[in-house]
């Protein structure tokens, strides 16, 4: 290792990120599951330099080497000098991906991974721009809630989340596209599974990473609005609606410090109130509009059904709506098969297989969207 | 064969006919793919007395024993004694269905098959009931067209069609359910494929067996209003939609002999017109309620995209409609996966692995489904 | 129907005949299960015109149209023209064979299927010959006993046996390649399952048709010694051995008729008595010495465990000993995947998921090996 | 992380060890892939207390909670905590294995991993015992080399070496086995890949870990003879010759050294010269006299195949004389499937998924072994 040398990140003269971020940054925050840093390199040896902060939810990263999975572990605060891989043959060019597999994070403000360099005895070579790029919209589905641990595991912790078992990784790699993950667990169209009427995902679509929170975070740029101008997306793949269903089943939320409250009722029935529906319907089609508006071209798909069906007419509904009020037909409804007790995972969530039926669906339609176009 | 003694029909005392039928009929018509007569007998040998007509789309049969799969054949017109098992140990019962293979036929006005009785050296004993009852109601899918036959073929011809490969064949028998089926290659809710207006579902949905023709089948009963008491079902699983799609892309229909035209129209940006997908939606509307006048206790799923999901949304709004307007909420809609290189049989039509991955989207909600109920 | 044109088979100026027969036979008779007829031929219609005969153990067919499996029936004695597809598009050409599923029957004396000609409105064109040549030589198993049939069946009936499923089928299909089919159930190498030293197969190899009986199977050429030069082998699949080991597992044999009596015998302990395995290892060497005279250039594979694995040793050191007798080392010895409660069929023999499992394992080490040659 | 507590780990009342070891050694090296601490535990939080050693070959080791993997990662000499999980609730046991992944390495002197204790605010409570005990002796192959990797890697490295997706693993867990793993990549039973004569497994076989090396290994009691006595073994599952395979095909091996030579050799028409075939399959025989003087009871299963089967009948000859000449009959040979182009892994080694295959018969064949014992 004594041939290591060290590269401040703007000192690679190729390198490519991974996710949403701050154009340009140095060091590079991580802000999602998924966001990563690629390279392909020469040498026998690298190392990441890394800067990880967190109080009581823990960072976790993968490492992958030609696009196999090596590594997978918890990172603890602080630097640290990370080997990705050592004794390789030094001529070859490897690639080489740095990948956090932890959704950002309101519930820790100090939750950070941040990129400041690497270390190696070899050069850099340039990283091919994916065939397309995708921007996966989701919830703990799409934050590969689940994706680790036993069936019947019940701890809300990072160790159980994932982007290296996540049908977006799935689908991204099928098709060799680009993906940018902004997803979170519990948040909805119109409210979280809790009624939280905050926890909306199209709130926080605008900024650069609206899911985190702390000064740390701040400092970063992660509240800033997002330049969307930075990449032309092709599909933006949205799997939301699973907590608005939940809201309806649970209790109001209530905030003691301002007396706020919110809830998405049921009829005595057990049928959805037909008010709370149109505002969720309503969330949806505003939602909508916003993608649109800074995804002009993008092909959007709004998934739904890993677990449970229900909204599925009324998330038809607001997308016939918003059709016909805005003559945009550049999108289409996608039902993704239900999870199983063949296919669940921990926290009774989807399992890998679960996300594997997904990706099935998506891969497929998206296989036959491209080659249509 | 010496002693074997002769049953007509009526003189059986345990048998169960599949499908929409008129009850008590002997000699028994059996209009539907599926349709069949189930038998649980002794002996060692049994054979069915059949009668068979047609003109020019020849009939198919299937043999199950035990519930597995022992022949598949094409049967002459005329009567014939057809040999379904021989040399078995004769005191033990078998399970035995004769079924059906070909759908209702409105191109061959002689098309039908009539069991007239059974010979065996053994007894009969009681068939059981299923454990849920359930209807399927589609199209050139539900008719297991292209479930036989290599990729590629292009003939119209009876010997690719079934119920032996079919997905509503895999979601009774994994339920343990009985199945009616009524379907009809070509047809759609509103419209047929090549934009017949005639070509409707819906028209025929009251009549015992309004999809074949002919005298004879006029005869046998076939045009009469159905007795919907004689069955009361569980689920109804409606798979319509697809040839509706297609009249959109197809020339207008034209009646040279009464100058009567039809066609769903385009606009010129490739998008449905209005005025059309709405008379196509108000179809659907109207015929679910039609579904729901016979069949009051049933849970109505609306399956569709086995050939594409065009009109997923359409469907969806539809329904919502239909809900709003109805207060009935018994209904789902049901996205099946779409056909692919790798699932795809003859004709362009699903595969046996379409099929096969169709069924196991029905089976996994209707399990769910039954199991809350 | 009109314009069907009849052909005795020595008028079709293309066709093609799969397993042992007499070469030029017209009418040809059809001995093993495998055996077969194919063509290819235009028209919208084509009928066989067929002979078959049996006392107690029916005849089964199959027919398959550009490779897959259109009908499975049962013939009944007589003369019969059957039609083999109708309704097609005329002008396009059809692959078409039409196959013996059951295996040659020493138990029938009148068990024969022979074909006499075809009639269509089309018109025959050349059939290519396979990539490879293959020949199985095999017991129940390669006759396919038990790939038809509920699990738990228990009747020996030709219903239950067949090609169509058979990893033999399976094998050449994946290979391109034809097919040669000699084998007999209960059968082995020294001696049939029961003990019965006749029922073993190296005794009647060298016949056309020795798995027969009977006058009219006489007079059709079966007993008549084959000519080996008609066809080069690549490839001599044995799979033999099983009924060997039952052997052992079961009482003496006897024949009251003669006194001559037989029994492979266990040690007190379980084990295998050392001389009577020295019988069957004898067997086995004299065996592979017959085949090798007669196939001088094929590569022996003798398969072995679908049933259990306890000759697995004794095979290997009969091959051992051959190879070091013979200098021949052109053959090697192939472990196929025990049967299991997952995998099982009725009979208690090899079910079609086993067949499926044994074909893999059979193909990879084909492809493998013509490959490198 | 306040209130943990700190414990070495002959304080610890209940742990379990995987894989040969010196009896209650504190702290406790962990000399095998497979090798492995398993606690049941409550508690947030658990911690590991490390010792590690290496100059070129890294360590590498997985944690796996509730039977499931969470982490594989890289391991930086010198000692650490690890935590292997944090957050959980704290009241529910949770089951913990931290597992050696890589295989004992004579390639590197300082190559050790030794645990030091366990830090936990939770309890310790019994872990059981497995149903069976397995032990596992094998090459590159049972060292898990090429489960992790692209396809076309070629660098030999720790990195692509496991237990995690060993056969091993997955026949153990199948069974609700323990598993003793002893292997080394390249070694074979008469010499290694390269007709190295010492890279011998049987010459290893009854020292505690004789495939390692090095002062720090020595005085970890790694050279001592094991004490057989310490536990019983019910089958020995032997996967080596595939490297006895490859000395054939290799130039001789020289020790420039001593001048020392040896060498496999090939007759003149490519098949082994039967002198050197012989010294293997005494090596054979002499190894399997060892396994069963140090394994009374147990049901020996050497297997072969994953890289080739050129030595099958040769190995079951030597089996077969071993019977012969020793009167043990408790044993047996199976083959494994070979690896495909679908199924290879990184280095040209044996993939997940043939490692799958694999696994696949020895479970079947082992339920049914125990089963019928």
């Amino acid at each position: 290792m004594n041939n290591l040398k060290k590269y401040a990140l703007n000192e690679i003269p190729h390198y490519k990120v991974h996710g949403r971020t701050v154009p340009g940054a140095n060091p590079l925050p991580l802000f999602f599951n998924g966001s990563a840093v690629e390279l392909n390199v020469s040498g026998a040896e690298l190392w990441a330099d890394l800067e990880v902060s967190w109080q009581n939810l823990e960072m976790w990263v993968t490492v992958e080497i030609n696009g196999e999975l090596m590594s997978r572990q918890m990172l603890m605060p602080g630097t640290c000098s990370l080997c990705l891989f050592r004794g390789m043959t030094p001529n070859t060019v490897k690639n080489v991906r740095l990948t956090r597999e932890l959704q950002a994070m309101t519930e820790d403000e100090d939750c950070c991974l941040i990129v400041h360099g690497f270390q190696t005895d070899g050069d850099f070579h340039p990283v091919a721009k994916g065939k397309y790029t995708l921007e996966f919209v989701g919830d703990s589905i799409t934050s590969g809630e689940g994706t680790y641990g036993a069936i019947g595991e019940a701890d809300w912790i990072p160790m159980y989340m994932s982007y290296s078992r996540d049908y977006a990784k799935m689908t991204a790699e099928a098709l060799g596209a680009d993906a940018f993950i902004i997803s979170k667990g519990g948040w909805g169209v119109l409210s979280g599974w809790d009624n939280n009427p905050d926890s909306n995902i199209p709130s926080r679509y605008e900024q650069l990473c609206g899911l985190c929170c702390g000064k740390r975070n701040e400092s970063l740029g992660a509240f800033k609005p997002y330049d969307f101008s930075l990449r032309k997306i092709d599909a933006v793949i949205v799997n939301l609606g699973t907590n608005d269903a939940s809201a309806f089943q649970q209790p109001a939320w209530h905030d003691p410090a301002t007396g706020r409250t919110f809830k998405q009722r049921l009829n005595p029935d057990g049928t959805f109130q037909a008010d709370d529906l149109k505002r969720f319907q309503d969330a949806v089609i505003s939602f909508l509009k916003t993608l649109r508006r800074h995804n002009p071209q993008a092909h959007i798909i709004w998934c739904y059904g890993m677990l449970g069906y229900d909204l599925t007419t009324a998330i038809n509904d607001a997308i016939s709506r918003y059709t016909k009020e805005n003559g945009d037909h550049n999108l289409i409804f996608l039902q993704l098969p239900n999870t199983t007790a063949q296919t669940v995972g921990s926290n009774d969530h989807p399992g890998v297989l679960s996300h594997r039926r997904a990706a099935q669906v998506l891969i497929e339609y998206l296989q036959d969207y491209f080659s249509g176009n």
